[in-house]
């Protein structure tokens, strides 16, 4: 869709030099500080699959943000560590102002007929539509790309107190209908506010320090769920000590278990 | 412990050049092809704590297998590509034969003291002195280092048939009362057979692609754990055309969750 602000987010142009591309942050999808995790994550997964030897489709990213990164134009670095049969393992870094913002390992496959099945229950829910969009807080800019409608675990509101449960579960779609592929899979994966929040019933400092997710679907799959809402649950396992870990499942309306992903939470209070 | 074999397997020597340390596999370890995955983590992540600027203890350490690890020796690069104010981001690669055999992200950070709590919930099991130690076919050698004592989801037998379940758990110590760390609970995070052999009902070629591990304890806190048993439980959350995800957890005795850790694995049938 030309003009959507999530494909200029993650537009990314070739330089002279192999395996390097130029992008640039996109106001649309600015978090507190800095981009949105989740575009960020989208963009070095792209980079891979603008690289003209990649094989298969992603099965794996790990996305560790190691810097603020700064608004403005950033380099993507992608290198195949290890080209395999069936695939091929990727090392992609975001530098900015000559050192690594973000870094992360991909790996892609090519996927075959096996035996199949989700294990993973499919939560029982009401239809979006019989939910009221909300959101998150105006001052988190790149949520208003989504249309959020949260089943439970809402972002808490000042006289909410803290909740016994870190689990949320919503369902979120593009505002404008873009449909999901492999990226917008990729930001869908960092779209929940962070668990400690809800069981603190109140904002406070955090941000995620690593980002993993498994790709269960391919592009043809992926493409049949298009624009529609996708429904997504995370729940903490363990906050301890200033860091907690998050896993979650994103699924799509129909019922495919479109991915898992986990991430490992800074937190101060 | 002096000669432990464990220790033996991830023993690094340094080398003149910065960053590189040098270690061996060894056939205490040995996986049915190749070294352990669990070992190799090991090793990796013990080569970031031997960092002389290495800051704080490991928080979340991801680790690819690119190519099979050779028998012999090896090279281990850990590269600081970040040091912030309270964490640090490494990159890690263990090379053999002049290539990359398998490549990982580490996050290394100091704790302080903050509002904690754990959410996932402790499984009700019966005590290990009441289950008889089993262990895996004599065919996967590194698995006679562990007292394993399976509470459900043992490996299947000639007939078993498929189980309606991934989900296994079972308590496992070291055989020779080596103490928990940082390496042997990373270790552990690779306790677990393939999910798809419980699903299927026997044995097929299977392995492990990319594993992430979250460690929610101090050394302290670890140190505690001792030689004691250790509770380990994973499930599958979906298998789907030639990958399956597993999400586990691992527990100390007395009831602490050491580390949640989750693996992409490739399958073949």
């Amino acid at each position: 869709m030309p003009g959507h602000t999530f494909d200029e987010a993650i537009a990314l142009d070739t330089t002279e030099a192999k395996g390097v591309l130029r992008g640039h942050t996109s106001p649309e999808w600015a978090n507190m500080v800095g981009p949105f995790g989740g575009v960020t994550a989208a963009a070095l997964l792209r980079a891979v699959q603008l690289q003209p030897d990649r094989i298969g489709e992603p099965v794996s990213l790990t996305v560790n943000f190691a810097a603020p990164v700064l608004d403005g134009a950033f380099d993507i670095v992608a290198k195949a560590v290890r080209t395999n049969r069936t695939n091929q393992h990727w090392v992609v870094e975001l530098w900015q102002e000559g050192s690594v913002r973000t870094n992360a390992t991909a790996v892609f496959g090519t996927r075959r007929d096996t035996w199949s099945e989700t294990e993973q229950v499919w939560p029982s829910v009401p239809a979006p539509e019989d939910i009221a969009p909300t959101g998150l807080p105006e001052i988190v800019v790149w949520a208003g790309n989504y249309d959020m409608r949260y089943v439970e675990g809402a972002v808490p509101g000042q006289d909410s107190g803290p909740a016994e449960s870190s689990t949320t579960t919503l369902w979120a779609r593009d505002k404008q209908g873009r449909a999901l592929d492999f990226p917008a899979l990729t930001a869908l994966s960092d779209i929940f506010y962070p668990r400690v929040y809800l069981r603190r019933g109140g904002m406070s400092p955090a941000g995620t320090i690593s980002l993993t997710t498994y790709f269960h679907t391919d592009g043809d799959e992926l493409a049949a769920a298009g624009g529609d809402f996708a429904l997504c649950r995370a729940r903490a396992n363990r906050f301890s000590r200033g860091y907690f870990d998050q896993s979650a499942e994103i699924w799509s309306r129909s019922g495919e278990l479109l991915a898992t992903t986990h991430q490992l939470v800074y937190f101060k209070d």
